[in-house]
This record gives C-alpha cells, sequence and structure tokens, in this order.
C-alpha cells in the first residue's frame, strides 16, 4: 500500500486496487466495531499522536478523524481555528505548519483555505500529511466515505450515475468525488446554476444537466452541495434564495421521479430547505447519516494504513 | 439500576434508592482516588468515547466531565460553543446533534439553551445522553453535585432546610436542585428580588422569605445563584447592583446569624461581591470548591452507570 | 530534584545540578524517542492528568506541553482563552484557577497577564504548578527550551556569548533566559531600540550593543524577539517598521560577519522580514526548528520530574 508513512493529499493518488484495500479495512472496522463496540482487538497501540491543524472552521471532519484516532487506540492534539494565536500574532501558515511537525507528530491532518505556499509547504514536512480540505480544491476524504456509502448501499460505484447538485464550483468535496468516482467507473453529471458552474480543466467534458428534473430522472445517485456564502467573493448568486429553491432544491416532487432504489448524499451541514427539504432528509433514500458513520470507519482505516498499524485477526 | 445504556435528562428521573446508589459509587471514587490518586485498580476500560456537546458557553461543568471520564480510563471529543463551526454555516443544532451520534459515541453530554427541536432530537439518538444544562430549565448533574456535598457535611439530605438565594427564575440548577431535594426530603425556601421569583408551576407552593435575615435564620443550607445577566432578555432587574447587594448579597452580617454548622453553597461562576462577600467566601462553611471536587466524582459514577462500567472490588 | 510534587514558576528554581540533572533526562527522552518514536518503554503510566490554563492565547507552549504530556502516557484537560467562559461570566482569574484545581489534576499549567493576585493564587493551590507564561514576567521552560537548544548544537552553554536582539522591554523569555543563560554561564548582551530597552533591576549592568553588527561581530547565539504589538500600550514604538528593519532585523548582512559556527534562535512566532530575513530562516545556523523539537522533550522531562514518574531503565 502505497499510503504507508507518506501523505494523502487528493483522490488522485489512489489506485483502484489501493481504493480496495482501504475499503475492505473500513469494512472490517466497521462491521467489527458494529459488532463488538470497540477496534481493540484488532489494533494494538497507544503511542501515535495525530495533529489535527485546522486553520478554517470545521466540524464533522475534526471530530470525525479524532474519533476514528480514538477508535484506533491514538492521540491527537487539534490546533483550530479560533485558536491559531499565532497566525493573529502575524506568523504565516506555513510557518505554523512547520512548527506543528517540528513537534514530531506521527502523522497531521490539514485544512486551509488557498494558500499556495502552504500547499508546497506540506509536501515537504517530513512527517505525513492527510488532506482534510484545502480550499476550493479537494477534500478526498469526503469523497472516501461517499464512494464507500455508495458501495454500502448500492452494492458497487462502478456503473452508477452520480448527479452533483447546486455550488459545483466553490466545492472541494465535488472535485474529489469527481476524480475518485470517474476512477472506479461511475459516471459524474452536474446541475448547477450559471454562477456555481465549474470552470477548472477537471470539469471539462463533464455532462451536466439544465433541469434538476432531468437529472434526476438520470441519477441513481444525488448528491447535493452545501451554498457556501462564505466563499462568495465578489459575484455571489445571480438567483434569490427563493429562485434557487424552485430551481435546484431537492424536494418531494424529485424524490417521485427519482429511483426507488437511489440514494441522496450530501457533505454536510445541510442549510435545511435550502439544498434538501426536511422531507428529503426524513426520506429512507437519504443517506447522509450514513455516511458520517462511514467517515469514521473509512477515516481509521486510512490512518491506520498512513502509520502503518498492523491489523490483527479478527 | 435505570440508568444504564439510558440518557439521563432530569433530576426527576432517579428514585431514591437509586441516588443511593449513585451516591454510594460516588463516596467509593472519591475516597479511593484520595488514598490512591487513580481509579484505574476500579475501572477497566479504555474503549469508550464521550462526545461532549457544548452550545452554550461551559467552563467547568465541561471539564469536569473530562476530568470525570479521563478518571474512569475513557475519551472524550469536544464541540464547543466557539468551534460549533456547523451551525455558523447554518446547520440547525438538531442537526449537528445528529451527525456527532452518526459518529457513534458511547455517550453524549449535551448543554444548549432552549430549543425545542434540540429536546425532541435528544431523545432519539440512539446513544445515551447526559444533560449538561439546558436553557433555564434543568442542569441535573450540578444538584447531584450539590445534594452529594450537602450529604457530605451535614451528614443527611433529608430535614435539611435550603435557603435558595437570587435569580431563581434564570436558574436550571435551582430546578433541578428543587425536584431532587425535595425527593430526597429536604425543605427548600427561595429569597429572590419580585423579578427573579420562579413562576414556573414547579415552584408553586414553595416557601419564600421577603428578607434574607429571615431566611438565613431559617436555613441550615444557603445556596447562592449567580445574577444570569446573559438571560435577563427584556425585563432585566428592576434594582441597580447595590440595591441587590444591600438586600441579597450573603456576607458577613448574615454569617454572623446563620446556624454555625450550616453550609454554603453556589454552583459558581461566583461574581465576588455581588452574590456571596469575599468574606463568605473564605468562611469555611463556604463549600463551593468541595461543590467542585464532588461534581468531578458524581459525573464520574453516573457515567459509570451510563456506559454499563463493571466496578471491580476495591 | 527538589521539583518533585512542587511547582516550577521561575527559572531562578533551578541549582546548576538540576538543570543538569533535568538536561540528562531530556536528552534520554529525545535520542529515545528519535531511535524508537516512543517513550512508552521508558514511561509506565497512563492515570496522571495535567491542566492546561491559558488565559492568554498560544499556539506552540500550549500544544508543546500537550505533546509532551501524551509522549509520557499522560491526560490533558484545556482551558484556552477562547473558551475562559467563566470569565466573561465575571469569575476572577484567580477564582477560575481554584475552580480547576479543585477538579484535583496532578498538576498544572498556566499562562495569563500579568494578575498579581492570580500569581499569589497559584502560590497556594495544593497542586504543582508549572508556568508557561506570565505576562511580561517569566517564561522559563521556553528559557529551558532555548538553553537545551544552544547545548545541543555548540556543546556547552558555559561561555556562550548570547546577543537577544528586538523588543527585550516586553519579553518574558528574555527575562527568563537571561536569568538562566547567566546561572549555567553565558554572557549575556542586547540591541534594542531605545523603546525596548529593558528597565528591570535583573537587566542592570547587562551588555548592550548599540548597532545590531557590533553584537553580532560579538556573539556565538543570536536570539530574535518578536516585536509583540499587543503588549504595546501607551508608549508603542518610534520607529517605523522600515527603519526597525534597516536597523533590527537579522539578514543575510550579519549572516555573512556572524561566527561560521555559530546559532540563530527565536522563541516563535516569527514574523518574517522584520525579526529574521526569509534568508536566515533558510540557513543552516538557524535553530528555530531545533527549539520547538527540544521544547517536547525539556517540557517532558520537567512534567515526569514534577509529577515524580519513574524512569525505567531505557
Amino acid at each position: 500500500m502505497s499510503l504507508q508513512k507518506s501523505s494523502f493529499l487528493s483522490s488522485s493518488q489512489l489506485s483502484n486496487s489501493e481504493v480496495d484495500q482501504l475499503f475492505d479495512r473500513t469494512r472490517l472496522f466497521k462491521e467489527e466495531f458494529e459488532k463488538k463496540g470497540t477496534l481493540n482487538h484488532l489494533i494494538k497501540t497507544s503511542d501515535p499522536v495525530v495533529a489535527l491543524v485546522f486553520a478554517e472552521p470545521s466540524t464533522r471532519t475534526r471530530l470525525s478523524f479524532q474519533m476514528a484516532c480514538y477508535r484506533l487506540g491514538l492521540k491527537t492534539i487539534t490546533l483550530d481555528n479560533p485558536s491559531v494565536a499565532s497566525l493573529s500574532k502575524g506568523e504565516t501558515l506555513s510557518d505554523t505548519l512547520r512548527n506543528v511537525a517540528a513537534m514530531m507528530p506521527d502523522a497531521m491532518v490539514t485544512r486551509f483555505n488557498e494558500d499556495s505556499e502552504a500547499e508546497a509547504t506540506i509536501a515537504n514536512l517530513g512527517c505525513p500529511i492527510i488532506n482534510g480540505g484545502v480550499g476550493t480544491k479537494e477534500h478526498p476524504t469526503q469523497a472516501l466515505s461517499d464512494a464507500y456509502t455508495i458501495l454500502e448501499h448500492r452494492g458497487q460505484v462502478s456503473g452508477e450515475k452520480v448527479l452533483i447538485v447546486g455550488d459545483v464550483l466553490h466545492s472541494r468535496v465535488a472535485n474529489s468525488n469527481l476524480i475518485l468516482l470517474q476512477k472506479m467507473g461511475a459516471e459524474i453529471a452536474y446541475c448547477a446554476p450559471e454562477e456555481f458552474i465549474p470552470q477548472q480543466e477537471l470539469w471539462k467534458g463533464v455532462k451536466s444537466f439544465s433541469t434538476l428534473e432531468e437529472g434526476v430522472r438520470w441519477a441513481t445517485v444525488i448528491m447535493g452541495l452545501r451554498v457556501q456564502r462564505e466563499r462568495h467573493s465578489q459575484r455571489g448568486l445571480g438567483l434569490s434564495i427563493a429562485e434557487y429553491r424552485e430551481r435546484y432544491r431537492v424536494g418531494g416532487d424529485q424524490l417521485e421521479i427519482f429511483d426507488p432504489k437511489g440514494i441522496l448524499l450530501h457533505p454536510g451541514p445541510v442549510i435545511r430547505g435550502v439544498e434538501f427539504s426536511d422531507y428529503v432528509l426524513n426520506e429512507p433514500r437519504c443517506k447522509v447519516l450514513d455516511q458520517v458513520s462511514a467517515g469514521v470507519f473509512v477515516r481509521a482505516a486510512l490512518v491506520s494504513f498512513v502509520l502503518g498499524l498492523e491489523v490483527q485477526k479478527a
């Protein structure tokens, strides 16, 4: 496994057989935990310390990594947004990262906004880095959680038709999913307002639907995205919220025409009534909380590979 | 014990014999810790993870639960007020709670302000919840700490005369204490300015004193309450701070007429000079720091019951 | 070792032989960790809990103590600046410290701004305190990290010529280093703008240089200090930033005339281009990240002495 003692920065880094290995371990962890409420019969360690450096706000990703580490018997130190004291004192993010690395954690999970200097820095810290989200570029562990959830509930990723709806332009989750799911054989399409159509090279030639209805009829998996107001700098959204809802919110009308065995995903946080209606969130096909649960075990599997932890026979 | 694998949301939930069981374990934990500086000869576990979700600011309750968990060999993940990133991104508190539950912690401690949706949500999360304070309604683990401190320093709760002074209307601590202490056989009275007289059904028929002097002469236990400015929305306090002090601050004058074997309690944080004078806080009858110490062991006992942890022979 | 079960508040508290003992253990920890990636063959414990109470912002000191504790197998509870809820509710810092102590941590690390009441309080908390920085007065664990780094890279402290450059007046690091390094036999000098010349008794008679060039020619160790804008209340800096750079920034010109075997230190965070140039930070003689690494092991050694932990044979 190429992940051992090395960084995991992008979905593009994993071969299909590596994804398989990772998901086999994820499945083992999840099933054993569901049976026994612990993983300590699988992993014998309590020494490694993982540093979680989150220079952008995060709830679920940070907690998910922390939970994953604790289930493996690891420790974590956390530097999060409000406490990044050194930044407010004039230190660059790159220097903060170098300082944390100098404390010799066994691995580091990082999240930060667009910062090309920091991106260059993490490539050379001498400690394995796991990308916990970088600006609008990538969020590869979310994509792994999503792919695992598709596999779990649809039986395969290959051949699935995944419709990504909403703010694709600003979504690191969409980028990481595009790379990973295409590699795993899924077909991707999107449906987005003019202002949110992705412009990156990556998205050239990706199918798109101009109406939600057409997209929903086509899809086996619908992936909502949060409208990320904090990233809409100059341009903003040309539509009013009412128009956005009218055209891009997934609600009861869409559920009726959607594949009865299809599933709905969303990386969270969901703004109820804007991206998905309350009705959708209560629907059995909606798997947003399963994504969260899967995320813990995907991250545990990933961290265990990165640290080179041995897994005992179950 | 009905607590096993189930939630603890209100003081009203415990029978007298369950309180006895809980306090027996609290006493065991406290005495063993004082003798040996550890509880690891009593509890053998290191796997469970307790999620602490504090959507309102907290110092002592959060730290106390954390300390209690660590003394039991448990781990904690914390989501606290300044880092509730998902809330600022538009997620409801209920959805945040559901997300944390989806990460499969073994139990969750929650604190939040009045939020009837969240109250409904925690009743159905599939993971035991411990109420760490909800709005102005209840704070049952504080009441348990207070009752234990009374028991420790007065020898019994039954027959004690507990005078609650100050902002009773906004105090979840007062509510939880009223329920618990009455059930345990104590007599409760209060002394409060007009604006802070409790209006809830719960308080109908509870004895009150119009002057602090009368109340103090009656009481064996005086319980001060913080003046909670952050909860005084429209009405505020009709009195000036000087008038409040003059009439409701417990100081040297009150100590002179108070039962020489009585005790003074306060859930903290204390605003020195407003609720209690400096002189009172230095008085041997004042047990506010004992409440804090007791709180760690009461919570450890509670968490150990909720998780169903077995206690070894000492 | 006088540190056992007692507080460590000032550099002045350690005799030279105690510093030797502390550094012997630091070296053992650092070398074993570098060989084996763990210290758990040296220390057998998992019970103690160390409370980290940081009432002023901190990144590296807090994380460094946390990492040190985790490498020893200890747990930590943290109360940091943004979450000091009790302070915002009107509790004094002294009362917050008493409350944390009442939760019976095995030791407490404190950081706070000038607060003579809090300084008196920590002397009587009944739990060993480690000074993690107090206002502009002392930061003794930083001085220990610096002294250890000098020892590591220069082979000795005695006889070294240490030039402290910049905001000496507001620097608790400078004070703690002056005390420690002089005791260990180093010669100290400083070079600072008029406004930053130290006024305390401690600094009377300490050599100073009016130009950076003269100082650099003399020194074997250059110690930069952060320009601490947040502490410049009334007076501020008379110089413009451009003038400050011109006269006090260590850059390529200084490196040319500096001892080729000399080293450069800075307690961090570094404001690049103001105190040190980018060029200096990339120079092999610059040891600022080594200071950070050393800091983890110095603090681990200190905490292990304070808690009276036994170290097994390696």
